[in-house]
């Protein structure tokens, strides 16, 4: 089973060739991240390293980097201090999705709550939030602070929206849109806004950064979803994380909407139940093929990244070519 | 039963007396929780108003707008964003407390996570924690938000510290002084520091209402300990929270060190086994009672009020007398 998708470009780009761009800079935030997990306490260092040590691909600072060299080549020490923060917040969230979820498992390996309780998991996801905005300030930017602490409530209320929604095949496509929205969008909105802020961009160009984050999440989050299932499958794995924790995604919820009665029947009591065979698994992937949950879930992420592509007409600068190629990486990814 | 506790002053304040102060800004500050609690999630706005309207005494803002005073006649309305913000990141960090200590009761009235269950009150607590945030955008003080970001890094790994050492008997002393130094005084001293700040004070008189603040909390806290036994008495309840729940506080902890063997086999026990009956309750503080417990904690905390005290006196206000008010009152409450 393979999924027939488009390319919007006749390049695809690694994490690796985006990265190059801003090598040092990343170097830098890895230093700050380091310094700033420094504890006398060993077991907050320990932890907040786990998650952020555990294969992230860094691409929210990433974006705070490249959209501040989008208007500056120079990218200032302060940024740097941003592209960490964004990238804390980010972490200091999946600590407590995971306590949430009560997930076992993250990108392979056993997670923070697993290893240490649900108590530690949320006192560390607090301190690094903490942290976060302890590295905001150094930016000197209370724009950047006032976007941030903006983004970091509405990321909890999505989460909060999301719960309210759990196991809902009924959900319309506009809230399930808004709870991805909250949970990745408005993150690497203000990644790109930030970024683009430090580098000195105007407000009007900071916003137009913004819309183009906002996007490229969405098609990021939604290619996720899909790659969840399939990525597994090429992978040989034999579950996606999605479906082991019976978490209702895009492409799920589509096919449940295009589906016929037996479908719908089939698909809830494969979400319902507990067994995580293989079996199970490749029976919900074959309904959400049948039902065009991948195509259609992805036709929406390929909007998204159309969206964002447009919104890059009215930048000028020598590397919006980058920013292209972040939106054809989000959605082209195989991993 | 009854605890002989020494004034340091001849007169006793009620929490109302010290409000009087600052009575329009308190209602200002109860506009603002209002104003920044509105969502279009009513979860959680019931959530934090259950928590927030929940018969706290509010006396992490009252240090703000007294400290801002000090130094000012006139409050900002700069400052009211700022006491708001500090009693908001002290609702999160009770929010992820009552899910940490699986706590069922707060202040009379069931918890929460009891309630609405761990992970709304996980979300909830980060809300809040992001809400603070804004508001403290709002004084356009970027020294204050570097201050109270600073602040929640140490009360999480406060609360952190507190985890490693659940149910150790053998703490030493410092190590307790620390965790109720991070988890309530490290708060108390940031609202007067920033309060101090928002009212025009200089880094080094801030500095001192800092230490006065440090010193007050601690007071405060080590008082509570001791209530949370002989209030529950005095009210006729049959448990204190912190019993119930087996939290191993100040008294018991100088109790344990004072005891036989005899006594420390039985107040072990009484720790390790979770029948709430009045009888243990009783027995426990029979044994913390007879073995100095409160008496040595009590002595603890009249040394921090003393401290506090000492302090003021470096500081030239008309309302200087508010601010050695308060230090009697954390001291001498009788709830």
């Amino acid at each position: 089973m393979s999924l027939k998708l488009n390319s919007i470009s006749d390049n695809t780009f690694s994490i690796e060739d985006l990265q190059c761009l801003v090598k040092n800079e990343l170097i830098g935030v890895d230093q700050i991240i380091d310094q700033s997990l420094k504890s006398d306490i060993p077991l907050i260092e320990n932890i907040a390293k786990h998650i952020i040590y555990a294969g992230g691909k860094r691409i929210r600072p990433l974006l705070s980097l490249i959209a501040a060299k989008t208007f500056n080549p120079i990218i200032q020490h302060e940024t740097l201090y941003l592209a960490t923060a964004v990238e804390f917040i980010h972490t200091a969230t999946l600590l407590h999705d995971d306590v949430i979820d009560d997930s076992n498992l993250r990108r392979g390996l056993e997670t923070a709550h697993k290893i240490w309780g649900n108590s530690a998991s949320i006192l560390v996801g607090d301190y690094l939030f903490a942290r976060a905005f302890e590295l905001m300030v150094k930016t000197n930017n209370l724009t950047i602070l006032d976007i941030l602490s903006q983004t970091s409530a509405k990321i909890a209320a999505g989460e909060v929206l999301q719960l309210l929604h759990n196991q809902n095949f009924e959900i319309d496509e506009k809230t399930t849109l808004d709870i991805i929205g909250a949970k990745t969008a408005e993150l690497f909105a203000a990644a790109c806004q930030t970024g683009a802020l430090a580098g000195s961009a105007d407000t009007n160009q900071a916003q137009i950064l913004h819309r183009y984050g906002y996007a490229l999440g969405m098609a990021f989050q939604i290619t996720d979803d899909i790659l969840d299932y399939t990525s597994a499958l090429n992978r040989g794995k034999n579950l996606g994380d999605d479906f082991s924790e019976r978490k209702i995604t895009l492409p799920v919820i589509y096919a449940y909407h295009n589906a016929s009665t037996v479908d719908k029947n089939r698909l809830t009591h494969l979400f319902s139940e507990t067994d995580n065979s293989s079996d199970n698994f490749s029976s919900a992937l074959e309904i959400i093929q049948k039902n065009n949950g991948f195509d259609t879930a992805y036709g929406i992420a390929r909007q998204f990244a159309e969206q964002a592509l447009e919104g890059l007409k009215f930048i000028n600068s020598p590397i919006t070519h980058s920013l292209e190629n972040l939106i054809t990486f989000c959605l082209e990814r195989k991993v």
